[in-house]
């Protein structure tokens, strides 16, 4: 990145506001005015912090529940309900985790990176823990995949299911549940002693767990949001649930948050990161993307997680003095080599507008537990002197010295290794990057406003449906006929309905295209 | 999308220019000149339109070989060695596919969309076909990961290894082999009579599988690119291992080329959907994104598969004419309505800097065959009236309807439902996009001249790297001691393989940072 001491110069009251609103942030500041809510999510790794006794008790309290909890699941003390047999169930092997958004990422990437999310079944043959699968969507058939996966393994029975939405409302993630629920009372599993809450004290999910006596719940807290929640118990429960050492991880976000409160920005890891951004974008949204490469196939989902904390994040309409800005930084990636066969073609040759974010891993064959697990491989020779990792960690020096040669921009940030520990740190970097530059541009960091809008939006439009469905009848009308019998003036959302109901035997559908008539099934 | 008939009347003349080289290229011409080559991936669906009757043979050829193959190896004729004895083998139950790039994108698509690639090991349990899992990098933590699952569910003796590489030399691929081919031979396990080879006539790759006696070798030809060769051996054998109906697949595809080769730009799906890329870019790189948000949770990589046909095809730094251009469309996204929870919030209220594409299916449940392996689950009630699929329909239409609210273009591709149909139609949809856009503003699809450059940089750095090995000596000297006395100017570089080395046992460290000193291990 080509900024120097002028640039640095000249941003120096930007960057003391920034460090001004940080340090205000974790003081216990409403940091986020527009949902009148404090910021907390840095006090999760180091209770002490927060701004009062109480909510230091309650996060040292859930952290150790959820330690208790998961080493009584993953050392056989809590298992499986069986008739009226006390202590004679079946250990638990399998986790499913119904949660979208916050409530999956943190948890998808955690478990891809530190864990073996694919090993379900052989659990008792080395893991530490037991592995965790994700359903972070409302589609039927992604249900149906998840549940069969562990019903061809007979593993339903020996599945928790960990339910998680910080509102306790969230429908796509209740609409998970309910099928996994359906899935084993339809083969006479009972679901409570099964099921885990991770939920705010007092929705809808921790009443109804409450009421059913689920097997566990744990809090969420209104001062964490979604895309910040991976350090408390949204991330935390299905991390020690797979055998991951949580103390490590939140150690390495704790080092990585002290690391990042000096006020000098140049020995500042976050605030050089957020002005590389400032230098890369003018601050001006969608003039730059930020590429992730992670050379690493265990970092592979770091780009999906960081592009839902930077995105959700940046991307406002508004800045904090209500102008309108357009705000935004979009994220993008997957991982090294492998995009060098994609899409580096287009960075390297195409269009200027990104700079790329390189992660170097300098341990090219991981930790010794894996190694355990897969037998001595270790990183094969493939030509006299050269390694696999090598190639890995030459191809990146390759790409970054390609790109520079033909002015593309990059940061590169080392790693020694992905174990918890620089997982969390990673995570905390990004968290306070994205903190520092939003000050830096002037947004709210930890709302999104816009989210509301689609989901009213999709509540209206089922809202129609049970109305379009009403007015089906025996005979054959069109779309815009059966439009103008409801009053509504939407005919094409009402023709999509009809199509959606016709091709899931709901509607009985006569003809093509927008002459297409529809009637009762 | 905002474009209207005076769009369509001014760009008449590229199009008419797109059209015209469309037909050129399927008559045979040289339609990828730096590379003086052929462009045929549309011959591969419908060989009669070959341009001679060699090449129309060679691919019913090998489309004939691929479907014997697999069922070969599906029905139990094709299995594992075992000694001396002559049908006493084992049948092949999973598949590993080492390649990269358009090598392993298509097959990873295909697999996720319409296969099951996690259920290895309960193939025998009533799929009809064998999972196939992908190894698409250099990373021996991948390698060892990969392999670590078959060995554990006791699968290695029993998979089938398929190396694609079109030009038989891909170094990844190549590194993937050898790992695979080590861990098998480590245990005693032949390695020829379990690979198959999908690489060019006469390939180092191929030479190889012939003088090994392999168990099989497919042909890959010049005149396909990497990125659309997924309707060649390259996707179809590891699709009919599967047992995917690769008929359907090439006809979903065939039956897309016949409706895009229609002259009138509005009665044809693929220049339509050129021509809004065009409007929503102005023909300009890096000024709009393409975000792809496919409603249904088998089509998560559609938009890493697009990213990739897209990308390497458009960004571009020449045009035709040798005009400075800097090209390029910039793919991104994962699936609705999960990313309703994390980018979209900036998509809505952000940056304008990208056109959405909404993938709807209509069909909830999907194909029958996956019922059949699941269980009657269907598409669970969730509210009285409302299933879970009419909410992801719902959330579908909501979002396109918020964006729409606040001035944020979006296409919308409706399908009936995700099977080997489909994904060929999609495929040969974009496809067929692809060129026809790269015609509108004048740039080679068909070549890749920025990727060279990445592997040229590496392999530069992995020439380094055993000076610097060479260099090392019982006595620890600093990155710049080293860097001198090699010869070598770019210390960074020097510092960077030393601190790789060392993290590796193959250097001795002392010290942190610029300051730490390097000798032999």
């Amino acid at each position: 990145m080509r900024f120097d001491d002028a640039f640095v110069a000249r941003t120096e009251p930007l960057v003391t506001r920034a460090f001004d609103a940080m340090e205000a942030l974790e003081r216990g500041a409403i940091a986020n005015p527009d949902e009148n809510r404090r910021v907390g999510h840095y006090w999760l790794r180091a209770p002490a912090l927060a701004p009062d006794p109480e909510t230091r008790r309650e996060i040292e309290d859930a952290l150790g529940a959820v330690k208790r909890f998961a080493s009584d699941v993953v050392e056989h003390r809590i298992h499986t309900p069986q008739g009226q047999r006390v202590n004679a169930g079946m250990p638990f092997q399998s986790a499913l985790l119904a949660g979208i958004g916050g409530s999956a990422l943190g948890p998808m990437f955690v478990a891809d990176a530190l864990g073996e999310p694919d090993l379900a079944g052989v659990a008792a043959r080395g893991l530490p823990g037991i592995p965790v699968h994700v359903l972070d969507n409302t589609d039927p058939e992604g249900f149906v995949r998840a549940i069969a996966l562990l019903a061809e393994r007979g593993l339903l029975d020996q599945t928790l299911v960990l339910v998680t939405s910080k509102s306790g409302g969230t429908p796509e993630t209740r609409n998970a549940m309910i099928a996994v629920r359906r899935a084993m009372e339809n083969v006479g599993l009972d679901f409570p002693p099964r099921a885990v809450a991770i939920t705010q004290r007092g929705s809808q999910l921790d009443r109804t767990a409450e009421g059913e006596r689920w097997l566990a719940r744990f809090p969420m807290w209104d001062w964490v949001g979604g895309r910040t929640s991976v350090t408390s118990a949204v991330g935390l429960v299905p991390m020690a649930l797979q055998g991951l050492d949580v103390d490590a991880f939140l150690a390495g976000a704790a080092t990585c948050d002290e690391a990042t409160r000096v006020r000098d920005p140049l020995r500042n890891p976050a605030m050089l990161l957020a002005l590389t951004w400032l230098h890369a974008t003018g601050g001006v949204g969608g003039r730059k993307a930020m590429v992730v490469l992670p050379y690493k196939d265990r970092l592979v989902l770091l780009s999906r997680y960081l592009q839902q904390l930077v995105m959700e994040s940046l991307g406002k309409r508004l800045d904090l003095a209500g102008n309108r800005v357009d705000q935004g930084l979009t994220v993008y990636g997957n991982k090294g080599s492998t995009d060098q066969h994609a899409f580096v073609q287009q960075l390297r040759d195409g269009a200027n507008d990104f700079f790329a974010t390189f992660i170097r891993v300098l341990d090219a064959t991981g930790g010794l537990r894996r190694e355990e697990l897969a037998g001595p491989a270790g990183d094969p020779e493939v030509e006299p002197g050269v390694t696999a990792g090598d190639y890995l960690h030459g191809l990146l020096l390759g790409t970054r010295a390609a790109l520079h040669d033909n002015e593309r921009e990059s940061i590169t940030i080392t790693v020694p290794r992905v174990d918890e520990r620089t997982v969390g740190a990673l995570i905390a970097l990004f968290e306070r990057a994205v903190g520092f530059y939003a000050s830096l541009v002037g947004v709210n960091a930890y709302h999104q406003p816009g989210v509301e809008a689609g989901k009213k939006a999709a509540a209206a439009v089922l809202a129609l449906q049970t109305r379009v469905v009403a007015a089906l009848d025996p005979t054959p009308r069109s779309a815009e006929a059966i439009a103008i019998a409801i009053g509504e003036a939407d005919v094409e959302t009402v023709l999509h309905l009809l199509e959606h109901l016709a091709a899931n035997g709901r509607a009985r559908r006569e003809g093509e295209g927008p002459s297409a008539r529809f009637a009762r099934a």
